[in-house]
């Protein structure tokens, strides 16, 4: 089979030329005799990756010099409890904004090492739009604020961070989980006081997670927070104290290349518009299809959508598959179909998308 | 360049074979029109990978049925954080051998979870034996014995294992880091409660984390034990509660094919042994250079070697790099050189590498 149109959840499309690139180097990293998969973390061939990944990145986020930029492994779920352990310091508690599956596993986990506190939403949803920041119920003392900005399985983006001036706590840090939107849009790093996300959707391979975080909230961590995932401890050795997923790093530093070269995240999001309006648009046109996230809250990255007659549903996919348009089953929790449109994501897949979706309307509708 | 040997410790060589067939599937894995890095971690194909890999692994390593295997995330120092987190149950120690630098670290995380307690060796080394097990001092009630069986940084390699029955203990769990030996000869998985290593010297990329687990051993974490690293989780959803590092259980699984077309185990401590001998041998022949390390307790995997002369060793560097032997420099903290010289590494690397400070010893001796 030739490329298909992927429009997996994550692990999900890499950039062709991404993936060209690296089969290229694969036995001989540009002249180094060696994979990159076969490099000391601590040589200068891969120091020297590690650093311009770090530049690169910090480059595309306009990441401000008071932020470490982390490359840590367990993805989200793993920072799920490594993010308590390291932020709590003495306070007993933590504020969630729960806007979906994801954010509702965030808030179970820091159960193990304090009692959270729901400021906004309800672990039953339904997730369909994200509360409005007047209407947070913070508690007393919370060591942060933890938002989901683009619930992956839900389908529910922040298109607006909350103001945490405007609900009266300006030093609250707010801790957000980007797995699944980072590097598909500009954002202002610094009204966050930690980012994190798995790589998986818009960074690179599975394994290697993200973070950012200010430097101020380096030092708080709990004594039972394992060294390997100390913020701190792994500031310090420059994401080295432990080795590092050094090729997923590698594959990383592609995609930010990549990135680079199609103009940074304003480009991208341009992009990133034009992708989701053409396939929300279509979904508003017809009543064959049906989506249930409010409008002003609709994801641009995870597309949840539904045939209105769910009977079509194996059919539907079956099409799909044949047309080369892959991974477009709804998670099990949501049913239904999701087209995930990354970054890595063309807009001729989207078109391809929304022209078979017409075609199999015009079949069975 | 061309292909050079790579004598580093790790990340280290890999298998040629399994670099290629990687370039090749790059693009499109066997026809699926993705690479694997695209791939979700619960779609056929991928589940397909992940189940091959670990049947192979059970069956090189002819792993009980009552034990399983799990693949995770964080390498060696993250596992001495998660293995008391994991194993202390109600117990308030555990038992550390210390045969070398990373049992020096090993015990030390294990602090953040009990008092463990010295069962043999010292912190301060030096590491050139491994101590004979009747010399064990156990302490009351230990949750298991923890040893390292072979120190990647001190070249120290157990060739026996300690009897648990002979000293007394015969239902104390064996804990066994394994990261820099495994699959370098067949073991008895019996043995052991629980073996675990980085995948980066004997397995496959950096990230991934393997740990073989017999099943009575599954339910005693603590509390404060990530959900993501617990275990009894990572068991009950096939090493996919969180997202796996899918592309580095693939590379894993290319290698236990060609671990397999080698012949197997057997075949490769054959080979391991024949690299090693040739090594030590040239080495005991020679008052130019010089080993630290008792005869018995040799390593076949990590070879510490120092020339007598300590003021030429940057002209040795500079020479075994012109003749594409590289990171051959020793660890910072024992100095010297050191040829690691781990399963990938072929026969001809040794002997390139031989003829080399026969050559280098002509030059300068």
């Amino acid at each position: 089979m030739s490329r298909v149109f992927n429009f997996g959840a994550g692990p999900a499309a890499l950039p062709e030329e991404v993936l060209r690139q690296a089969a290229e180097e694969m036995l001989d990293w540009q002249g180094s005799g060696m994979s990159v998969m076969e490099m000391s973390h601590r040589g200068k061939e891969f120091m020297g990756i590690a650093a311009q990944a770090e530049a690169d990145l910090r480059e595309l986020l306009a990441v401000p010099a008071n932020y470490k930029i982390l490359f840590m492994q367990g993805g989200a779920i793993a920072l799920n409890a490594i993010i308590p352990m390291n932020l709590l310091g003495d306070k007993k508690t933590a504020d969630y904004v729960i806007t979906g599956s994801w954010t509702v596993k965030s808030y179970k986990e820091a159960k193990k090492y304090c009692a959270p506190h729901i400021a906004a939403g309800s672990l039953e949803g339904p997730f369909f739009a994200v509360p409005p920041a007047p209407t947070f119920q913070l508690s007393a003392d919370p060591a942060y604020l933890f938002i989901c900005t683009n619930e992956t399985i839900d389908g529910v983006e922040f298109h607006e961070l909350p103001d945490m001036a405007s609900i009266g706590r300006p030093d609250l840090p707010l801790v957000a989980d980007l797995s699944s939107n980072i590097l598909s849009r500009p954002i202002d790093v610094s009204k966050y006081g930690l980012i994190f996300g798995g790589a998986q959707k818009n960074i690179g391979p599975a394994g290697l997670t993200l973070a950012i975080i200010r430097d101020d909230l380096l030092d708080r961590a709990l004594p039972v927070c394992p060294s390997a995932f100390e913020f701190k401890t792994v500031a310090a050795f420059d994401s080295m104290y432990n080795t590092p997923p050094t090729y997923s790093i590698y594959i990383a530093s592609l995609v930010f290349q990549w990135l680079k070269r199609q103009g940074g995240l304003a480009a991208m999001e341009a992009r990133n518009i034009a992708k989701a309006e053409l396939l929300y648009g279509y979904l508003d046109s017809t009543d064959f299809y049906a989506t249930k996230v409010e409008k002003a809250f609709r994801s641009r990255m995870n597309v949840p959508f539904f045939l209105k007659d769910e009977s079509l549903n194996e059919a539907f996919l079956a099409g799909a598959k044949e047309a080369g348009l892959l991974q477009l089953k709804g998670h099990k929790s949501v049913g239904g179909m999701r087209a995930s449109i990354y970054n890595a994501m063309p807009l001729a897949g989207v078109q391809a998308l929304v022209g078979y979706m017409q075609e199999f309307e015009r079949a069975y509708g």
